[in-house]
């Protein structure tokens, strides 16, 4: 008998962004039962519990089952929870609606589940202090706007066919150059592929690097929509601690056989710590040793705000273990979707080949107008521009909440990035703050929500999409919120 | 000690597009040698076996180890084949190069290799008989050009951000509309997923209908490229029969557990087989009483010649088991980038929202500017020209062929589609042909690399692609190669 969210499988993917999610709830148990994959006398979850699992009030769930209780579609008695009615069959979708007398509806697999909640969470529209969002209003759009038109209008022969499935070299080339300026990397242009999004990036290394039952490391806390591609190639995941230093290489020496450790050096993610050189230099050293892949994940390291960026490990490394990921979501937009890889010397014929492989392409125009916007100096620009933007909005975010929140929690000076993590009290239930915050329109990110084993209650924000006149009179509301949960978990 | 192409992993990654494949493998095994992936003593494959395995001639693999013994990296003694040779410690790579003293380089991962060949394959530079690759010459670029131009200099807010990652509303009605015509599929925008590619299609129905272990069926023989990316999600795949119906429904029915049947109904690939209305029912009726997904695989159902294009399995289904695939690298052309998967409804929600989250993300203005071109009629002008051109086409080949093939061949009539099969009598070796067909410029796929344990010798050879008039001199040439091969084997 299903009785937790797990077991009701595709039943409650919600779309938050849409509305009416009490409508949501509603349409899909409604939609179960006529479809019989509710079955007379399933017993539903209780209402807390489902409405934690799904990050909603309990009242939307106890709304939508209201309404199902009185239309008889559902049976509430006190002490026994809801259960499915026992139905008129004619009232069922009759089994004649399709052809098969025995007619089964099929499911989706576990790790699908995980990939739509992965989305969930990360697709919403943009709301104040969303994560992993840059500046939407200060987006380049005419720059932007000339680069793309101009490609539209020049289509080669060889933006038709089937080459170039890594990328056209034209940008391949303006990615290595500009790396090599901002980020101290060392890479031929065929080493670098060109890929829609991180998240692809994640798919690629995982598919490429492990096979089912591989053992991939990474950050705890950490990015948790890396950890469901990892789950999803069919790898095990091995969480290793972050201290103030960055990822615990005498932790991650202890994990058995891991082909491949995923790290956020320069901004770790979501603590924001730097990793130190000596921490860098272990981190090499032992997946040498053990002839293991480092996948860099550098999504935001264009933006730091105290001191100049530090090298990153591919350079230190001289390209021969690292993976290194980039990404244009923040240095540009989101809706660019283009991201890439660059790859070790040794391994780039193979997984150049192999990435295309799996589908992961990006059409020619945009590649080529992305080329021309980085040669032409405009991606430097920008990110030089936003540079001063952002460090300004992080600014007013932390001292605002330096000011506002109450005792006990610690706010980051905010040294780089696109957000920061706030520290909570233990006493704290970020879940339930982040709730209440979603309830007036703040986007938070519960750490617990992004760690394994770590402890810890924290707020994750970004800052970098709201206005700067915004952001002190929200960051004010939020600090009210947590002092009124916290008050209450005296 | 590493004996065969299988063990030596990456090594021989090649790419015949870019030509000296002898420098390629020369510059492969030299860098292995020096990095110590190939110890002293190794024995290299027999340069017979290695040349097969590639696809290359032997004189190519010969000329490359030839020169390594030459310079001292290998040796060669009669009746020991070619080993690594003992080379002073200082010419190799020093450890030091490393911060490890026991550096280990990593290695990617089994399918990644499958994922490199399934590439290597399909990438190559347009070639008289490619399969899969639309005429070039007729892409209708100034409409397409014009479409994404206006496009790229209309860029609203919703196009920056994370939105949308299963494709622009705009886009997703179009498709609907455009299915609903020409295909009788069945469904709501909502329903429909934009990705890049139909490669990124069979990775997404893998990932998320299959958990690693489970079974996926497919056509034998049948597309390749499915295969690689089945197997690369974790998944076992049954191969089952194909007949002149279609997939044979009843040995389907044997294979226990199957998640998900991967078929090509309207242009079985690779026999150009039709799937009967009998069969298609069959098949939904097994798929509904075992709780299982169809995937319909509908890449050239526009091209049809002799009759009006059969209903789709979505439409007949009512969109309840099937997904349905469709791209426009048939229809216009691959380096578009884009296809889509039309969902079944119940599952639509979730499904919609974990394929972006897999990263497969196309770019908000080449969408739009598809919507565009759609909704003006400019496809369903395209697909209409290009009906007549490819009838004509198929013609030419057809018949050259039947005039020039020696008696044991069979040249089928095409009725739809971009290519056609031709069956060669058992004594043929298709591989071998296929080598000498490369070293005159024509392209062929072998029936065997397409079959697991479907017997049968063909070649299978695109005709969209070549000029009318390069068809029958290229398809004399090919028939010429083909007798002579049959000649010796008698």
């Amino acid at each position: 008998m299903p009785d937790s969210i797990e077991d009701l499988g595709w039943l409650f993917v919600l779309e938050p962004e849409r509305g009416g999610l009490e409508r949501q709830i509603y349409r899909q148990v409604l939609g179960a039962i006529l479809d019989r994959r509710l079955a007379t006398g399933t017993r539903l979850p209780a209402t807390r519990v489902l409405a934690a699992r799904l990050g909603v009030s309990r009242g939307t769930v106890v709304a939508a089952f209201d309404q199902l209780v009185a239309e008889g579609y559902l049976t509430a008695r006190t002490g026994r929870g809801t259960a499915v009615a026992a139905l008129p069959e004619e009232l069922l979708r009759a089994p004649g609606e399709s052809r098969g007398s025995s007619r089964r509806i099929p499911s989706l697999s576990r790790r699908a589940a995980d990939f739509a909640r992965a989305r969930t969470r990360g697709g919403l529209e943009p709301r104040c202090f969303q994560s992993g969002m840059p500046s939407i209003d200060d987006f380049p759009r005419k720059e932007w706007a000339r680069c793309l038109a101009a490609r539209a209008r020049t289509i080669r022969a060889a933006d038709l066919t089937y080459d170039n499935g890594a990328g056209l070299p034209i940008l391949r080339e303006a990615i290595v150059m500009y790396l090599n300026r901002a980020r101290g990397v060392v890479a031929h242009p065929d080493q670098v592929v060109v890929i829609p999004s991180s998240q692809a990036g994640f798919a690629v290394a995982a598919l490429c690097v492990a096979d089912p039952g591989d053992v991939i490391a990474m950050e705890d806390p950490g990015y948790h929509n890396a950890r469901t591609l990892f789950v999803g190639a069919g790898a095990k995941v091995a969480p290793v601690p972050v201290d103030e230093e960055g990822i615990d290489v005498a932790a991650l020496a202890a994990v058995s056989g891991f082909r491949l450790v995923a790290v956020t050096p320069s901004h770790q993610y979501p603590t924001g710590v730097t990793m130190s050189l000596e921490r860098r230099l272990r981190l090499l050293d032992l997946a040498s040793a053990r002839g293991a892949f480092v996948l860099e994940d550098d999504y935001d390291s264009e933006f730091r705000y105290a001191e100049r960026p530090i090298a990153s490990l591919q350079g230190l490394d001289g390209g021969r273990n690292v993976i290194y990921m980039g990404t244009f979501s923040k240095s540009l937009a989101p809706g660019i979707r283009c991201a890439y890889l660059v790859l070790p010397e040794s391994l780039a014929p193979a997984m150049a080949l192999a990435a295309p492989g799996i589908g992961n392409v990006v059409s020619g125009p945009v590649q080529a107008a992305l080329a021309d916007f980085i040669n032409e100096g405009y991606l430097t620009a920008h990110v030089g521009r936003m540079r001063s933007i952002y460090a300004e909005k992080s600014r007013i975010l932390s001292e605002t909440l330096e000011d506002s929140l109450p005792e006990g929690c610690t706010v980051p000076t905010p040294r780089g990035g696109l957000q920061l993590l706030v520290r909570l009290p233990d006493r704290a239930d970020d879940v339930a703050i982040c709730t209440s915050l979603a309830a007036i329109g703040i986007d938070a990110r519960p750490l617990s929500a992004l760690s394994v084993n770590a402890g810890g209650q924290g707020l994750f924000l970004g800052f970098a999409l709201p206005r700067p006149e915004e952001i002190a009179p929200a960051a004010r509301r939020l600090a009210e919120v947590v002092a009124r949960h916290l008050r209450e978990a005296r």
